[in-house]
């Protein structure tokens, strides 16, 4: 099966908007062994979208297109839809009652610009938006699909999950297998990571690896190929074990699991409580680990204590150690993770303190100097980080995550050296 | 000027890698008043990328093309351009002097692959790379203009800033400037902000407008035309000053503004001190003010106040409130923010309580049903908002918008209602 994918929206041509849904698509439709041909982004007109329809559907098996479905003036992707079928639009019931529970949940009134957005070209099979009011539209013809969606990424993605991906993948007849895993770590280096695994070529023994960095770690991704599914996830499993035996310590989760949730897990599964105890990051800390569904189960209290007066009122703090040591210091780290057990009567005490820039370094105590407390029944500790980069945003997240990594090393027993 | 973006490469058709090259260009043409007519990514593949530019070059004044120009194997841009002009390659000896500098400084032996590189179409002028090996090129045939420039963005971004862009604009006899702003609102569907406006062709009298929804908002762009910078910006100044006649009140920034930004500025002007209680949205709000640099002149301290007892103990909230009306309700929210302002001796008190679901709501409190409190000196308040989406992080984004946006308009002395 070949594919094109076509982004509607000037806002992406004069790169006000980065095309992130020509990547998702594309990333999607390459798992299920989909050839992508080509990807092309127009303007908002009508004549150069009917033209770019007809370029693309009689070369390809598959035409997935993005944008342009909303309620107002400027979208004009429906109505090029209806052209290039020669077909009419048609209120649809189930889309409209869609619309309609909507505007209910959210209380306000339909209007009629929003009750025409449950007019769809008759040749079409609609496609339910449960996150917006823009319906997709699949149509078959002549052994051709055409696919057509909101340019919405979070409305975009939830229709390619649920409906597109899981309808086409039933039609696909495979002979080859690609399977990949992402094997997820932090704090330890690409470099220290790549020395330990030894001869690389040889651990993987056919297959591919990639290493990708970013602020919350490095991750390996691993492509196995082989002739049916199970084929190449025996391979899969096989360099996954190879690896874990060289350096599965740092490795804190696969795929799509984030560190906040791994952590919630070890939590719930102990029936262990956790208070954090926040200052230069801010809230990111609590946040994360609230973005976790059942968080509550585990998650005592927090508290974002950006002024000293909230680090001794609140967390019991000894002025006279902020003082003599200033509020970005081990002691004071220690006191505040101390502290926020005591006080929340919670199993785990975490803290952070740090300066996260771009200003309020200076020679002894840089931007980019953090330090994380943490406390349960048997110690009381803290460690220092030096992320040394100015940037405010990247220092929240390294030090939200050398933070939870510390309490991960912390519930599983493992060193934090590397 | 009309212009095509051309982007090679599988990675980029996958998914692996976002176009951020067809982005930035897409940006600096659009600033020299191009209109970019569209954009294509093709894969490494000699004759789709032959194809693409017999069919683009013929309906533009320029076509640029990034991607390809590397020394390997599956770079295949070169050899296509000498296809389609029907040239011939030719060494050029000041390409073959700055590869032989660049191989001197990284202390690296030229090899043959990388001397190749040094071979440019004969009907080309060179552009030198001056952060890498692969040359671009510039050709000019029958009034039109054909730039390749290297994949790597920050090779790709020097030779445009300092080679391409700079040509182009000695090129250009404008006689017709574009300008363009987008207005950031909050607290309203994009179908009422629509409706509001009136006759929008009126109001817009030649210009253009986009409504681009989002989970923390609609932003409105317009874009104006004009024979100088000034008489557009003129026009663009003029149908926002109506724009804002009508709407202005749920405008709450342009640009590049987030909420929380103009926020900061109205707090930081006016010395208030804030402290912020959150149950359901465990962190965000604390997270988001202080993504702002500065945010420790006017955040006093944040609750993550997750259990029950961390609302009575930390928040002074009534236990007997919460057995009676739920911790998810009116009440509740207001004794929140009552409580956080009194605690910290803030002049603002902001709170939030509420269900993020997926699980966890019922049919009188169901997922998305959210409590917004807000006390001053003056008044204690608290607010209801039903989000009706089971998307867990969707709702915190929402909730801390909602909540951000009550703090806005109560520091304007802006109702909250449509």
């Amino acid at each position: 099966m070949k594919a094109h994918i076509i982004t509607i929206g000037d806002e992406i041509l004069i790169g006000q908007t980065l095309n992130t849904n020509a990547a998702f698509i594309g990333e999607r439709l390459t798992q299920l062994q989909i050839k992508i041909s080509g990807s092309s982004v127009v303007p908002d007109v009508e004549k150069i979208i009917l033209e770019e329809f007809e370029r693309t559907f009689s070369s390809n098996d598959l035409l997935l297109v993005t944008g342009g479905l909303g309620p107002t003036h400027d979208d004009v992707t429906r109505k090029c839809v209806v052209d290039f079928f020669k077909t009419e639009l048609v209120e649809d019931e189930e889309v409209l009652s869609s619309i309609k529970s909507l505007f209910e949940t959210r209380r306000r009134e339909l209007t009629d610009t929003n009750r025409s957005q449950a007019l769809i070209p008759k040749i079409a099979t609609p496609i339910i938006n449960s996150r917006g009011t823009a319906p997709g539209f699949w149509i078959e013809k002549e052994d051709k699909i055409f696919v057509c969606l909101p340019g919405v990424p979070y409305e975009m993605k939830n229709m390619m999950e649920n409906f597109i991906l899981p309808k086409l993948e039933k039609r696909l007849e495979r002979n080859s297998f690609i399977v990949n895993t992402d094997l997820l770590t932090t704090a330890i280096p690409e470099s220290v990571l790549f020395d330990r695994l030894g001869n690389i070529e040889k651990l993987l023994n056919g297959a591919k690896m990639a290493f990708l960095p970013s602020q919350f770690g490095v991750k390996m991704r691993i492509t196995a190929q082989g002739e049916t599914e199970k084929d190449a996830q025996n391979k899969l499993d096989e360099i996954e074990q190879k690896i874990r035996a060289q350096v599965g310590r740092f490795i804190y989760g696969k795929d799509d699991d984030t560190l906040e949730y791994v952590i919630s897990k070890l939590l719930i599964e102990r029936g262990l409580k956790l208070a954090v105890a926040e200052s230069c990051t801010g809230g990111l800390i609590n946040n994360r680990l609230t973005n976790i569904s059942g968080s509550s189960q585990f998650l005592e209290r927090g508290i974002v204590a950006y002024s000293n007066a909230a680090k001794v009122e609140l967390l019991k703090v000894d002025e006279d150690t902020i003082q003599k040591n200033g509020a970005v210091s081990l002691e004071v780290a220690r006191q505040m993770a101390e502290g926020i057990k005591a006080i929340s009567a919670s199993d785990i005490g975490l803290s952070v303190t740090g300066i996260m820039g771009p200003t309020g370094g200076t020679s002894s105590k840089p931007v980019g100097l953090v330090y994380v407390g943490i406390c349960d029944d048997k110690l009381c500790t803290a460690k220092e980080f030096r992320f040394g980069s100015e940037d405010r945003l990247l220092n929240k997240d390294r030090a939200s995550q050398a933070a939870l990594e510390m309490l991960r090393r912390n519930l599983l027993g493992i060193s934090y050296d590397d």
